[in-house]
């Protein structure tokens, strides 16, 4: 059931705020309505008019005396208020505010926008914007927006965050003859936001394909949710913009410099099925391709063209792009040498030369298309003395009907001359480009779809959670909020990490030289000496750290010296004594860790470790949210830490089952406890028959809520 | 002097071949001629021809009785060869082979090539081709080529290697209004090449910027220094393919994995100047924005805009470009707040709202002109309802008119709605585009351009060269000979480097354990045991060095331990002995590499060492020939080993001037003996206060012509 139903198929309309002053948005609004050929009810409300549009005008929605399934408001934003309040009255189901003056302009605007939700909920209205061009519905149809023009039908539903990008695409779509099912303008989305949208498109019957620009996602934990579900049932293709500033904010701390918030939408768009644009050409670029060609099953392009050339650079583009070229069949290779001239080469690209008409195009096409290996089909076109753009392009069309299941792309490189074959293909609905690398751009951005789904549908692994003491973790939290502290010291972090079956590297806290020896021999020589204290992060640049320490005289030598060093250096800062640990074995160093994202939740990174960790950046991501056991394998094989622990040159490989183990635990850990803001494992040692970490960071938010 | 200038400003001019029949290329030709309005001498020649298309026709150059600057020949290639010879007896200057059936149809083809590649050179003629569309120059104006259109005329000289690429080309630009300078096919480069076309171009008064279009560099060393000469008159922007299939090819040996054919060009590209474009439409905007905008003199790009959603796209677009947005003087943004609406952003981007007429843009702009921070404008315009693309278009004109220092660029986001306006900017040369991206792009390419070319014309560093000795490492190499080897010894490496002062740790060969226990007391414990032969490359993996050896009976045993697991794993391996270093202290491990490109010569690599090499491929690198200390610096600069060496979390800095010592030296090395393919050292350890290789590897090949 489509809750959105009544928004884009109402039975009647109210135009509040509708005129018959033409420079007026409340006309464009009405004359959109009628042309749009609207079949439901329409009532223009103006005190001051009788008619407007041929329709028939009323004062105010209780002059007209019946509810309306949807009412678009187009008065000055103080008035507007109002006559949401009046809407909500008459039992309007969704409002869409034209107006502006909201959120946008700053705070009066805020607290306005805040006062017109709060009217929405108490009415239990849904509304659309503030701050909108409007809707369009092509199919209904309906356009109740106030954009200058209107799209063609089409399969394609648009959702923007961006009123004037709509209406930009709006204008460019006629010149390039692109049509849409819905054109949607979300505003400042004070209710219903991309998640509605997304999946409102997604069951709607006339739309294949879902074409998203936003600026950011109002809420990450319902995106993921419902957008993966959306995305079983079609392409959703997002346009993210705000990618810098965000870029800029992340650099804040240590962890968050890796794991910036365009990292966390670039996770969340990968782990829900989202296929990313970079760029407007490409997001409808990959539009045209998903409405009218078919998924394809594999990654092999196989390309026919009548010059070397052009050849040669889409064959780049394949590699560049990711894809991979055809290896054919044997038959089909006997097919092209029996019919290509000698000079043709026969392997791909297929060159059918410079001075081929149609019938080699054809012969070559069908061949690589009836070859099994052939997973996407490209055609080039060059315009020679004697090609024959037009009837080639009518071949390509019959042999894509024949091979329905096989997507086809063509370049037809040129301009006036080649502009009727050009147009019989668009028409058939190949897509048509200028030059070959957007083509094998869209074609690589299918096949990622294609990929991603097919991972997504296979069965995934349940994760096990090993361990969770709950209660423990709230303990330790319990010390900490006492302290008012928001670091936890090294012993309590490894209590916490071992409290949910994360292997630490024991760790003890010495008060003095005395306890510091007496641990050593606990733990057993050689041992390591660090400062314990939570207001020093990077401790080993402070002279706060001393390794391979054999015997007693060097565990207190290293104690002293460690306490000069930071005393010196951090005269103020309160100490509470060094942590002695056992050195341990040489293994790779790999890193492990955790930060909060705000809008999707916490983000785990995994990457090579030591000091390497910020010159090399070599870590990969994934949301905890959903998270499978195939993305944490996956995630680890991303990296080139994985060269390492899979047994680099000779080296025995690490346990990387006890990698995995590390990698649940901590996300379990970070969905338990949304208090903790970081979480930071590095290194992690990796043996070949274990994996422990020698240092755990954890760092918490406010915790005042704990107490109660 | 252009040498090439009657070949495009011919006095006369002979088309061998010339036809009445219109389906053949020989009347193209006579025909695009005439239409080309070409005011010189023209001579059809056709012994069964009285005249064609006005033009009195001869049976033969004989007949004719007069010397031509230009024959273009079109007859087919069997012929083609006794017509080449016939021209060459009339003294005719420049050939234009037409006619196809040379190298590119195999063996035979390949001949016939090598017989007119014979005969032009005999006769002293210039040869255009074989296999060509023909040459245009639109100023003489001249188009005799077979064409079917005649590009209009304008500032760009297109150079392209693909026949088929430059039809294309000629059509889609009368599409788009685009006017070149000259159109030149290349065909199979027998004679002229692109260094010959690219030098005749940047010499050419009426071109400004060259375009070119290749699949190989014919000259590698004659393009460095020909192109660099060249692109300091004029942009020279190169769209390269082939980089797949030569990635492929590079995989072949170890150093070779990382320094790919592809990176040569990458890398000569960058040492001459020349921009490289990745894509075709990238090529195009570059053309455009070059030969109309001025070239910018900085980075710091500032944008106007009507609508945020773009804003947005666009800044994240400059990021992702590497440019800056400018951050604007205090006046500036004075001015804007004066003026500009409250809710509108008066820093940049700015954002003169939807509702923003001409008047608006125009304060905006001239503020962001005429603030000393703007380097680049651009003005980005969504259709609104009260928006005036078309004067807003006249009023960016006028502006660029008075801040001519200053690049203009515009993204007029719409289609019909914004066509005039588009028209009136294209018409003034402002660059407009439809989306914001591939504006930035441009943009992008602009200022690479100003940055490689402030580079380039800064007066280089000479390159103190500080020990060669030539003669010792000639008479290492004669052993090497002797035993027909082609991997030096470790202690011959040692040698070839010592001779040309790059310090290496001492190395001694040991042929016993006893001769091994006498060199570890020689250079002091502990001591490294490593195999000796030149067969075995990956020691380590073999069980081959031993490290941290501290005595006498550490080291007999560590010499059999690598005798027996070497002897057994490889039982047919000759085996010189056991190699003996001193251990070196731990200092930052990198690697200092050549491998020798058949294009552009020694290739110099550096960066991180160690097991780390294949594993990060952090690594940059410079060509040899004309490498200025500066480069050498910059390619330092640019590793992430960079960051370890300058003195990474409280380490002392490596001396970096020894690192630039070895690599200075390498190059020489390189450059002094064409036989070495491949130098290696890896590790080169770099302290505080000096640097030293640790291991050598010298690969040559056949050094026959050394016994002489």
């Amino acid at each position: 059931m489509d809750e959105l139903q009544a928004l884009f198929q109402p039975a009647s309309i109210a135009v509040i705020g509708a005129s018959k002053n033409e420079t007026k948005i409340g006309y464009t609004i009405m004359a959109n309505i009628k042309a749009s050929g609207y079949t439901g009810q329409v009532y223009p409300l103006n005190p001051r008019e009788e008619e407007i549009l041929g329709y028939r005008c009323y004062p105010s929605l209780q002059a007209l005396g019946k509810a309306v399934d949807v009412a678009v408001i187009s008065v000055p934003a103080d008035v507007s208020l109002n006559v949401a309040r009046d809407c909500g009255a008459a039992g309007v189901k969704f409002l869409v505010v034209v107006s502006s003056g909201f959120k946008e302009i700053g705070e009066i605007g805020l607290r306005r926008e805040k006062e017109l939700q709060k009217i929405c909920a108490e009415h239990q209205m849904r509304l659309v914007g503030p701050n909108v061009v409007g809707i369009v519905d092509t199919n209904t149809p309906i356009n109740a927006s106030f954009a200058p023009a209107i799209p063609s039908k089409g399969k394609i539903a648009f959702i923007s965050q961006s009123g004037a990008m709509l209406l930009s695409i709006f204008d460019w779509s006629r010149s390039v003859g692109l049509g849409f099912s819905r054109f949607i303008s979300m505003g400042n989305k004070a209710d219903l936001n991309e998640v509605d949208f997304i999946w409102s498109a997604a069951i709607d019957p006339n739309t294949k394909v879902i074409l998203c620009y936003i600026e950011d996602v109002a809420d990450g934990k319902r995106f993921l949710a419902v957008v993966q579900a959306a995305s079983k049932l079609k392409p959703v293709i997002i346009l993210k913009s705000g990618t810098s500033t965000a870029g800029a904010r992340a650099a804040a701390s240590h962890t968050g410099a890796l794991a910036g918030s365009n990292l966390a939408y670039e996770t969340a768009f990968r782990q829900s099925g989202v296929i990313r644009a970079e760029t407007m050409s490409e997001l409808f670029d990959l539009a045209i391709s998903f409405v009218n060609q078919p998924i394809p099953t594999g990654d092999q392009v196989s390309i026919v063209t009548n010059s070397g050339g052009p050849g040669i650079i889409a064959t780049d583009s394949v590699e560049r792009n990711n894809l991979r070229m055809t290896r054919f069949q044997k038959e089909t290779i006997a097919k092209l040498r029996n019919y290509l001239p000698a000079e043709a080469n026969i392997y791909n690209p297929v060159d059918v030369l410079g001075d081929a008409r149609t019938k080699r195009y054809n012969v070559a096409l069908e061949a690589v298309l009836a070859d099994e290996n052939t997973d996407i089909a490209l055609v080039l076109l060059s315009p020679a003395a004697v090609s024959e753009p037009a009837e080639t392009a009518e071949a390509i069309v019959e042999l894509q009907r024949r091979y329905q299941e096989k997507p086809v792309f063509a370049a037809y490189m040129g301009g006036e001359g080649l502009a009727e074959g050009c147009r019989i293909l668009t028409d058939a609905g190949i897509p048509c480009f200028t030059f070959p690398e957007p083509a094998l751009k869209a074609i690589a951005g299918m096949v990622r779809f294609s990929a991603l789904h097919r991972k997504i549908e296979r069965e995934q692994k349940i994760l096990r959670i090993a361990k969770a003491d709950h209660q423990a973790v709230k303990a330790i939290f319990y010390d900490v909020i006492r302290d008012r502290r928001l670091v936890l010291l090294g012993n309590e972090a490894t209590k916490v990490a071992d409290a949910y079956g994360i292997p630490v590297a024991e760790v003890y806290l010495a008060k003095n030289p005395d306890e510091a020896v007496a641990m050593a021999e606990t733990v057993g020589y050689p041992v390591v000496l660090k400062v314990a204290s939570p207001k020093i992060i990077h401790k080993t640049d402070l002279g706060g750290v001393k390794t391979g320490l054999e015997n007693a005289a060097a565990v207190r030598e290293a104690y002293s010296a460690i306490m000069e060093s930071v005393r010196r250096l951090l005269p103020a800062t309160t100490i509470y004594g060094i942590e002695v640990q056992k050195m341990m074995p040489k293994g790779n160093e790999l890193i492990i860790g955790m930060s909060r994202d705000l809008q999707f939740g916490p983000l785990i990174a995994f990457g090579m470790g030591g000091i390497y960790v910020n010159l090399l950046k070599d870590v990969s991501f994934r949301l905890a949210i959903g998270l499978s056991l195939e993305e944490i394998e996956e995630m680890i094989a991303e990296t080139k830490a994985y060269s390492l622990i899979r047994g680099y040159r000779g080296s025995k490989p690490s346990d990387i089952g006890a990698l995995v183990h590390i990698l649940v635990q901590v996300a379990k850990l970070a969905l338990d406890f949304p208090e903790i803001t970081e979480i930071d494992l590095n290194p992690v040692i990796a043996y070949p028959d274990s994996a422990l970490a020698l240092d755990v960071k954890i760092t918490v938010s406010n915790l005042d809520e704990l107490k109660g």
